[in-house]
């Protein structure tokens, strides 16, 4: 086994750590400079400080990584790059607590979009910005991670990837790692464009336009007023975020696929994107039926309007609201963290269980009831064509296993600490889905600042260790002599 | 493939429903005549019908069944009996709706001890003995049926198993199923005979002892009192029911073994049986902790006094109570609800998903972890020192699945009907592991009356659903040309 070489490792991590505070910290310094808001150190220094870091390791000599340090790497910059967004909103003054500012900075990287702040209008814009591009940056930052990192062909023991040498899940073309990187950027790139653009046609302003958009297309759902979404005060506004929202949880390389074979069909038919459409529609037309029943609202427009956008933001684990759904009927309830477990289409940047693993689940399970009509009948499940040995569908429950308890052990901490069952329970789901807002206490009317420093920085790993799909995290804790 | 006979089947079918109703109804019949309460109807109707149902296939040949014929019988037979004691709580007056008396009924036989009624000891004393006596035929016929269908080792393709060649788990002592049959009943009925004798020493009247330990060594949970165990009022006899609950949600046939072997290590070193009393004592200890702590007692007795007993009456899937745990620390409320889920002692008659799997579980985590570690290492799980083949461990994720799938699906159904969350996820928790009570509208103080009939229904199929442990259910609505 290789040793763990630490000076390169540290080269690459704070070149990584620069590299991210430019992208994160230039478009809100503009912004402020602009502005002239005297917010200005809040992102000046994070980038002084990650280019100071970055050059005491230059004279350190360049290594070619092994898959041990490469995972250390790729698993430590969401615990160690919040800390300098962190360091903005502690230097802004808006937020008084590290570990607030701390839950708030890796709540926007993971796409969670949780927040302490008890009244977000008060921050000034240019923080709201930087707040919006974490959920930005960490939306892609994940999917270029999962191509990398959690592709669903290997077992967890090569989970530990090649960076270099892993393929995509889809057999049509299969270019390399940065190949897809790039591929899947460009997608991000353009589906944030043409949502800004038609944010500015849905007759919003250049600043919400952009920082809704943000949080949109990654699914992030931190939003730069109080009341989320509603503050747009535009039917129109709300359908085209409720678009890309669904756009965002999609698998970003279909869009390449579709765009690349002239045919849109290959995009609608892939049978994660048909079963999650499926989902979505059912639930949405459910919750339109219990609104309009149950007169939550009075006319079937009213209903279809909230009723859409709450359960696409859900099942996209987006987290925006334009409603209180507290008081709504259970049943609504029930699917809105029922659909946010599932979660989205693999290869997206929405989180949750996953499309593809209930497909799996699916299979493995209809393929016993056929054994048991045909008990001569050798099964073995497969996944997009492709027959998995036993050792991938171990990992695969393995992981499940794992979501699931962790689930559990974060929800039972905070009954421990005293929160209500319906308030605990989905605030973990809430967490280790990155859907955001959950239930109760933690309900869209509400927000975290009632948990204690101990719980949000409990918390706080759980977001990181649902977003990283668990594996990889507990991997490193486990693999020898790192 | 064989068909299906008919008449043999319902020949088999009538007799075994004879012998159960003999089994059932005599000893409330004897009570009845003794106390000359006017019920003796209810007792002797269910007898006489079983008897002229049974003497209208005498003439019908004998046949030896087929798997399918013997899954067909082992299953239906769950839905037809409660139809018996339904026809006495109807006789009776008490009862009103049949769908009441079904519900249960059905709670009787699976064990689950989830009741309809608002006033218990308005019924006859008699009637209420038959109730208990649905508890005791129900334990022990789960364990019969599950040492014959659903063992372990089994693939579920196989689990349409051959009464005749089954073999037990543990590896000692391979006697066939019928013999195994006679262990368990003979260690339930000394279960019965030693409870009862605590019972009364502990100062009970011999009424209260019997209907108590039927409930109890079944893990079934009727009282005949409104106030459910704390009607004893006695720390004694609740020691004594606690100690029995945890004994019937143990491994019938370890008592057997270590009998035999004259060894109580035997018992006390089995895996599983090692797993859950750490289970329980953690639980307790951490529940005794809180209730002091947050002064729900003021004195430590006390706290140990009622937080044991409803630990253990949780985690044995018993649902007796001694207090009304509703307003407890929300953190008991999970261990009560996970710890019910989890459930007892595979080949006991308890319910929940059982330790073994959790077991099962927790080994492939590990194993996979470990392949994290090492890499190169091929691991193959294996559970009570045999390997699983591949379609082994299918069988047991698909179980799990269904079952945890089934637990949404009931649990939504129900907050369709506008119960709320913990009411309706708590109730199907409650009727799948066949626990009883929950918490919200179905808490240890309150009763299942609410539901609708179609949801009354609904819950007493979840709770035959629950008890058979799904598959057998599901093969028969599989199985081609039964
Ligand atoms: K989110
Ligand atoms: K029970």
């Amino acid at each position: 086994m290789n040793d763990f070489r630490i000076l390169p490792v540290l080269k690459i991590l704070s070149f990584i750590l620069f590299v991210l505070s430019v992208i994160t910290f230039t478009v809100p310094l503009v912004y402020s400079v602009y502005m002239e808001d005297e917010e200005i150190l809040c992102y000046i220094l994070p980038i002084f400080i990650s280019l100071f870091l970055y050059s005491v390791f230059i004279p350190v000599k360049s290594v070619r990584l092994s898959e041990k340090e490469a995972l250390f790497i790729a698993v430590s910059i969401w615990f160690i790059f919040p800390l300098f967004t962190t360091l903005s909103y502690e230097l802004s003054g808006y937020i008084h607590d590290p570990i607030d500012s701390y839950f708030e900075s890796v709540s926007g990287f993971t796409t969670t979009g949780a927040s302490v702040l008890t009244d977000i209008e008060k921050l000034p814009k240019s923080l709201l910005l930087l707040r919006n591009i974490t959920n930005w940056i960490g939306g892609i930052g994940f999917v270029v991670l999962a191509v990398s990192f959690l592709s669903t062909r290997m077992p967890i023991g090569k989970a530990i990837v090649k960076f270099e040498s892993s393929k995509i899940i889809e057999e049509r073309i299969e270019p390399r790692v940065k190949e897809i990187a790039k591929i899947v950027i460009s997608v991000y790139l353009i589906l944030t464009v043409t949502e800004i653009v038609l944010l500015l046609v849905s007759g919003t302003d250049l600043y919400n336009a952009v920082t809704f958009t943000f949080s949109t297309v990654a699914t992030g759902g931190f939003a730069p007023y109080n009341a989320s979404a509603s503050a747009l005060n535009s039917f129109f506004g709300e359908m085209v975020i409720t678009l890309f929202m669904f756009l965002g949880a999609v698998n970003l390389q279909l869009y390449y696929i579709a765009f690349k074979s002239r045919s849109i069909k290959k995009f609608f038919l892939d049978q994660e994107v048909l079963v999650y459409a499926g989902i979505i529609l059912f639930s949405s037309l459910l919750t339109i039926f219990l609104l309009y029943e149950t007169n939550t609202y009075s006319s079937l427009t009213e209903s279809f309007r909230y009723g859409i956008f709450q359960i696409v933001s859900a099942a996209t684990t987006t987290g925006f609201s334009t409603a209180d759904y507290s008081n709504w009927h259970p049943a609504i309830l029930s699917i809105i963290m029922i659909t946010a477990l599932i979660g989205a289409v693999g290869g997206s940047t929405g989180g949750g269980i996953k499309i593809f693993r209930l497909i799996f689940i699916f299979k493995i399970v209809s393929g016993e009831l056929k054994r048991i009509a045909h008990p001569k009948i050798v099964y073995r499940p497969y996944l997009k064509g492709k027959k998995l040995d036993p050792s991938t569908v171990n990992s695969f429950w393995a992981f499940l296993s794992l979501y699931l308890f962790s689930l559990l052990f974060f929800g039972f901490m905070l009954t421990l600490g005293g929160h209500d069952l319906i308030t605990s329970f989905s605030a973990s789901v809430a967490c280790i889905t990155s859907l955001g807002p959950g239930l109760g206490d933690v309900g869209p009317a509400s927000n975290f600042s009632q948990f204690s420093d101990f719980e949000k920085l409990m918390l706080s790993f759980e977001m990181i260790f649902g977003r990283l799909e668990i594996i990889p995290v507990i991997s490193l804790l486990f693999i020898r002599n790192l």
